[in-house]
């Protein structure tokens, strides 16, 4: 890969031909990645159709973008039409509307109709995650004959670990798993060998929930049901390592205040653009920071020890408040912390905050001391440090509890709340008490 | 779960007994971590000794300590005997002494041969991830016959979704795909329907290796074979899941520099402990920022106003910095900067660092001069504020790029270095200009 880069570089366009036709569509997808908007086509043009779809579906939603737009109409037409109904749901939103028409126009009824179906579910519930391919059969078969059956069938649907048992009107009775039908005698009816009460979703369960049971469940595939209990697709766990991986995503890019499909080569004025929002929101964090120091002037003029070590406070408070800031945002997505115990977790966090606070307040006050001969000086920083970790301890707790409350997701706004608390918390306190008690 | 938490909290050790025996072990596990360590026995003495060493293996790494600590030994020792060899493999670096012999000596011979095989390979390799249970089949064999087998044999191992072909010496000569076996016809050889070229691991291959092709390639599960490519056990998809999630928390935790095990209930003294090092860390780079400032403790007595500016520069400095710092890092982990376009990398986000310093220049200006009514406060704000984001985008791109290449995790370490940098910029570059022209 990193050697297909440098070619690329070299700008040797006959080797990456013949390299490109060898790799995998997801090796092909970081390929495009890495590489700038101007030199993919390079890449993409060597594509067949068929891997074209596949690298459609793979890569980030920056450079689809890219490729769907510049792509000629014909070749994304008949890129698309090799994918299973579930890609193509995912690509839709994003197709331009004469391609759209086209893709429609080019599958048979019977797709367009699941396409339909896949389509009116929202694209982040189960509905959304599901394919539309299971696999049935009926329970009072005998094993022989759903052999003999699959045989019939041909191919069997990736990641196809059970197949779906049902009755009338589609309504899901339970599951045969692949492997009960590999070692069941094979005169026993299907029924014998049915879990009828497999993991399944509601199709508008949410695709969190739906990746939190797989991961906690091991599954490999499962059952999507309506409320009347009929079977409408199976969820498998491809999709869910995906959805897996971009929650992790999202969770570390968020904390930075980026979208999580970031291109690295996207166009310098619009990562410029989609960063300055967050910037714009930290500048007003700042102000308000700064406006809390300006209250003190006079205090600083006269004591401008307090200008050079102000920091200090403030960013041991932020940097302990998002410690515990972090735990607090990991055990409630994970659900270790809940309604019923977030009071002992208040009260844990607020301990070490108080112990952190003062271990951390004498080893302040040693540096404050040793750098200005001044006792009192480092009685008062010791003070605000400890002030400033309480402080911390706490809003790490309730900020996050309180954002999810109201339905702000914590990773995204956590460590602008905190960091605005602890400055604050920090500088006010710092100077206040050297208004009050030094000058 | 939420209901049995609060049931525990009454102290209604009934309805508890009643309610744990249902739950699913991964379910029992969210509830202990959950609970505090005192609570925590409450459930676990319901558990049966199946139940109790599935428990073990998917709780996190704090509650485990405590319940291989609190557990009476003869119950541990019959939970334990009832896991898979790759599960009492994980476990057994954090087992009591006495309990590893009990568990050693109670296993059979052959179960022993394995584990000495599993345990023999360190624990973030594939030989630490594989299970040694393949179902294996020669090639020269009827399809008829390896379903006859199949049958004899009983019970497959989970996450079957491939048999192993070897030949002569366990030589591994490719997979037999399920579904393969299910479609094609009774009298085929295996021959004819093996996948020769799989998807397959080196024993010494990396863990996080193991999970990106997993992902990459939507394996359920892959051959683990030594450099003669000799079979020596297999990888499943729940294992691989797990790996995804520790890494994906690993890296939001680091970055607050937090381990990935913290038990939300450690007790107060430890997390105070484990938390305090980071603190120390961050300790010695706010000194070193105050040193800055202190520098110029004679220009800010002359014109306070800088102390009240000086935050904002050095924390936009900072946000700005940890979003590429953020890009970065990502990129760097997934594969999509390498060596080749790291100079790219760098160009992009140092113009991106520059427009929207250039841009934020202005508005901090505007803030300062409306604040102060000085235009030259402003015109040396907004000089410092272009240094600092241009610094920032700077040290975002080399930071992590040198911290990997010094086997120093950037996700861990990135974020100290960076406001480190961005703080000394912001205050010096601040300071230093209105020494030299104002005041």
């Amino acid at each position: 890969m990193e050697s297909l880069l440098e070619t690329l570089q070299e700008g040797n366009a006959g080797r990456i031909e013949a390299s490109v036709a060898d790799l995998h569509p997801a090796d092909v997808a970081q390929l495009l990645e890495g590489l700038t908007p101007e030199e993919r086509p390079i890449v993409w043009t060597e594509l067949s159709p068929t891997t074209l779809g596949e690298v459609l579906v793979e890569v980030s939603e920056g450079v689809r973008e890219q490729l769907l737009q510049d792509i000629q109409k014909d070749t994304l037409v008949s890129a698309i039409r090799y994918l299973d109904i579930d890609d193509i749901a995912d690509l839709i939103p994003d197709l331009p509307d004469e391609v759209l028409a086209d893709v429609l126009f080019g599958v048979d009824k019977e797709a367009r109709a699941s396409l339909g179906e896949v389509l009116s579910y929202p694209e982040d519930t189960a509905g959304g995650l599901m394919n539309v391919d299971p696999v049935v059969v009926r329970e009072n078969i005998s094993v022989q004959v759903v052999l003999r059956y699959l045989r019939l069938r041909g191919e069997l649907p990736e990641y196809t670990d059970k197949l779906f048992v049902v009755g009338r009107n589609q309504r899901l009775n339970g599951v045969l798993p692949i492997s009960k039908l590999l070692t069941a005698p094979a005169t026993d009816r299907v029924r014998l060998h049915v879990d009828t009460d497999p993991f399944l979703f509601n199709v508008l369960d949410t695709q969190e929930d739906v990746a939190k049971s797989f991961e906690k469940y091991n599954l490999i595939s499962a059952p999507v049901v309506d409320d009347e209990h009929k079977l409408l697709g199976r969820i498998t766990i491809d999709d869910v390592v995906d959805v897996i991986r971009e929650d992790a995503d999202h969770s570390v890019m968020a904390r930075a205040g980026l979208k999580q499909e970031e291109d690295i080569f996207a166009p310098v004025s619009r990562s410029a653009r989609s960063r300055a929002l967050w910037l714009g929101v930290n500048l007003i964090t700042a102000v308000i920071a700064s406006w809390v120091i300006s209250q003190f002037e006079a205090t600083i003029e006269r004591l401008v020890a307090l200008a050079v070590l102000m920091p200090i406070v403030a960013s041991m408070g932020g940097n302990a408040g998002t410690q515990t800031l972090t735990v607090v945002i990991r055990g409630l997505s994970m659900g270790t912390i809940t309604r019923a115990n977030m009071g002992r977790v208040l009260k844990k966090e607020f301990l070490v905050g108080g112990l952190n606070g003062i271990f951390w307040a004498f080893a302040v006050a040693l540096v404050a001391v040793i750098w200005y001969q001044d006792v009192y000086l480092g009685g008062i920083i010791a003070l605000a440090m400890i002030i400033n970790l309480v402080a911390a301890a706490i809003s790490g707790v309730v900020l996050p509890i309180l954002l999810s409350r109201l339905g702000i997701d914590p990773a995204l706004a956590g460590g602008v709340a905190l960091t605005t608390v602890t400055d604050v918390v920090g500088f006010f306190s710092l100077l206040a008490l050297a208004a009050l008690f030094l000058v």
